[in-house]
């Protein structure tokens, strides 16, 4: 049998995302040994008890220990800190590579806690996941005809990147590559947005003194629209901080939108209001088409 | 055997929720002959060849001949139009109901057309169905669990409330009963305000340059979000022009909730923006714990 490419695998950070990635990696069989570390003790003992991991680190730099390759699967502004405290630690061949929601951030927050381990660090975004978070809810699947979006700078080696690439497409992720830049303005308009609107919606209906009767009478349409509201507050908190300049103009764009619709709904403009709706049913049935992530629609 | 409750039923309109509800009264056994009107002829035979109705009229006027009870499931804003069309059709004891997801307009609609015969119109919607649209996706489950809301007022027959009160308990239903004024308030934030969010963004990202690769990478969370948007545009845009007074105030409830959130993101106020995220969780969270919707989460 062929050597595992991985021998020492070490994922920082127990939630939905890293520990759907150490179960899938160690399913996969690219692995020899997988190493875990989180902050909290629970997600630690959980991890362990239901077999997501080999064993677990009583802290980042004892996880990263020997390990070859590093995921560094926490929310995204923690990313710096978690960064500096394994740096002391990290084997010099050791590559890193991470799976937040915004890149440039983690980018930046890396280059001083890395220094020149820089190069070795694969920034990557799973474009999976769910509402609900934690390692109870991880599984090996989670990432299966799901796209994974590289973005390696100028600096990073072209092995590590090789390397991460055929980790993501071992667990049967399709590997995509662009800049950070453009990364952060794609997901700022298809995936921060959203959120913000769907939380911004349940916090003001929450807020009616009618919550109580809303919410029940709310039908399948409302649970769709505001599944999103149910992730990790603080993964998402950390998601809008940190794409902030991205993220702000895309809102503003929206609620000239938005605005746009009401007025046409205010002057009682027929044709209008349909040919919007008309537009983005199209649309929306258009990409569902042309989607090929094997996600239910 | 006892004798169905219904000798005759008439179905204008053989959508989604039409073509349901005949399917599922007559798999209850309350209905012993179903006939059903669309003005699409391609729905009608459609609604003939999948079993949905007995029979097709070629008019609703026709359908509703010795029907002793007529279902209006039309869009809202043609309620008027088909009823003033099977007026003279009617039998006086016939008693009327819709599937309308407004009310108060449906009533003004329906008083002019229907003159004395307003008093045995049930004014119903039942809050349930998909983003899929049209005859072929009915089916007879569609209710089940489901919350259907009356909305009679004081000059209507009791005897005709109970009559499809008990009909829609046939087919699984949860009924309850408020004012038409008081449903559209609940409707137009819970429903109609979602709806019209999620059209503006899909709307919005449609018409951006680059919305071709935004839809690429658009993940579960967007899909989501934005099925309602693949619902019927014709019934939508006739549902914010209905309920437009109602509608228009928590349009602008949401837009100042909205900014609110985005003057916490643009001045980083990771408190502030905690707070919203984790008390707009916190609703949704007790909201699927409180409802018994049979539907998934």
């Amino acid at each position: 049998m062929q050597m595992a490419p991985v021998r020492r695998l070490a994922v920082i950070g127990l939630g939905l995302i890293g520990g759907s990635l150490a179960r899938a990696l160690r399913q996969a069989q690219v692995v020899e040994r997988c190493i875990g570390f989180d902050a909290d003790a629970g997600q630690r003992q959980a991890a362990l008890a239901l077999g997501v991991v080999d064993e677990v680190a009583s802290g980042a730099a004892a996880a990263v220990t020997e390990a070859d390759v590093v995921v560094l699967a926490v929310p995204v502004l923690e990313s710096g800190t978690v960064a500096a405290a394994l740096r002391p630690a990290l084997m010099q061949t050791a590559v890193l590579t991470d799976v937040g929601s915004t890149k440039r951030s983690v980018l930046a927050a890396l280059r001083p806690a890395l220094g020149t381990a820089l190069r070795r660090f694969v920034p990557a975004h799973p474009v999976a996941g769910t509402e609900k978070s934690g390692v109870g809810a991880a599984h090996a699947d989670l990432f299966r005809g799901h796209r994974v979006v590289l973005t390696p700078t100028e600096e990073t080696d072209a092995d590590a990147v090789d390397r991460v690439r055929r980790l993501w497409q071992a667990v049967g992720a399709q590997v995509e590559t662009m800049s950070p830049e453009h990364h952060d303005q794609v997901f700022a308009a298809t995936s921060h947005l959203p959120h913000v609107l769907a939380y911004a919606l349940v916090d003001l209906l929450g807020r009616l003194q009618t919550h109580q009767e809303l919410f029940r009478f709310a039908a399948g349409g409302f649970r769709d629209f505001t599944r999103v509201v149910s992730s990790s507050p603080k993964m998402w908190h950390d998601i809008v901080r940190a794409n902030r300049d991205a993220l702000l103009p895309v809102v503003d764009q929206y609620v000239e939108a938005l605005q746009q619709l009401r007025g046409a709904i205010d002057r009682d403009d027929a044709a209008r209001i349909f040919e919007i709706f008309s537009r983005a049913r199209n649309v929306r049935e258009h990409y569902l088409r042309s989607t090929s992530a094997g996600a239910q629609p």
